[in-house]
């Protein structure tokens, strides 16, 4: 048992590394070789847990599309908006969901394992149509659109901050990109209520979260 | 004075090459070998335009900020809109410019020269403050912010609709972000006023647009 447990950390310590070695220096420069000197592993030891590269993409992919930390709330819009904060929370706290955005990014690594933006999109297309069914949203906006301009905009806004030289909060960014989107999107009445703060997504991590505190029912803090 | 031209020419399919290279397999895996394959040109005959795959790089990306087409327009929000519009309509045409967009989103590329994404948000600012000026604009909404967001939007919808097994058309796909976004920027009386339609990029530079057809006083068709 305490084996298969050093053996599952060790698997995760390996896809973290190359997680990392990707977002520095994309798919295709990322060898085996410079994860070797990173971890301190021998080649035999890390091919009994991934016989290639490819295979570690796969892994870090496979970890990317998470709605961790989304809970409940009154509006189903907010719940939307939470998908998107949380991640803008996480994604420069954690490698291998960057990891993840560059591989879907990387024109060879797209070629070979696809993205998973069609499923960023399917889980906001859900929740956009129950907040339709629920009266949220206005009368001419249409969830399939609206969830697939959504994850392209998210995207590219993490894309653009990552790079410009300002070195700007992902969080303050994504969150003035849903001020900017959701007046064509929600009712009047329904917007005023939403929580759209750049730190909703530390928030919803929390512990204050967890206890249930205001933050759960959707109230603007 | 015909050599030069037919250097200029050369040099031009040199760059055009290269550039459907750079999209089709990304800058890390496009090589010398392969441009030599498909050009046809001996390795000296290169040599003499571009000493080094960095060098073709860079003149790929030096084409990538135009604003070819846009034309003084009744509103500035107008001219604003008719810089994306005009890009999403060019884009799938031109490998040069996909090969910029490409380069900016590759993370080797990227290291080694910058993006062109600084200077997009400047010629997007520019319009907007000027927008801004003429009473265009909500009275909350900041240009900066918003030249940024929707050159991060703008660029993340690019990549995810290439991606996408559906096969949509960019210039739809811009058309909708602008919708989505416009109604937090202009104020209600001139957004009723704007052209955001998909085709008014392929207006803008086709032979009516040159004769001073509607088009070009900002009248929506």
């Amino acid at each position: 048992m305490a084996r298969q447990e050093r053996a599952i950390r060790t698997r995760e310590s390996i896809l973290e590394a190359m997680a990392s070695l990707f977002v520095e220096v994309g798919y295709e420069a990322a060898t085996i070789a410079a994860l070797l000197e990173r971890t301190g592993l021998t080649r035999g030891a890390l091919y009994f847990h991934f016989p290639t590269k490819e295979a570690m993409a796969r892994g870090v992919l496979a970890r990317a599309v998470t709605r961790e930390g989304v809970r409940p709330q009154k509006h189903k819009l907010q719940e939307w908006v939470d998908l998107g904060l949380l991640l803008a929370h996480r994604l420069p706290r954690e490698p291998m969901l960057r990891a993840a955005v560059q591989l879907s990014v990387d024109p060879k690594a797209r070629s070979l394992f696809g993205t998973r933006w069609p499923d960023w999109i399917d889980v906001g297309e859900d929740l956009l149509v129950e907040a339709g069914k629920r009266g949220e949203l206005l009368p001419h906006a249409v969830p399939a659109e609206i969830a697939r301009l959504a994850v392209g905009a998210w995207t590219g806004v993490q894309l653009v901050t990552e790079v410009l030289p300002e070195n700007r909060d992902l969080s303050e960014e994504i969150s003035r990109l849903y001020r900017l989107i959701l007046p064509a999107v929600a009712r009047p009445g329904i917007l005023a209520e939403l929580d759209l703060s750049p730190c909703r997504g530390e928030r919803l991590l929390g512990p204050a979260a967890d206890a249930g505190a205001p933050v759960a029912d959707g109230t603007p803090a």
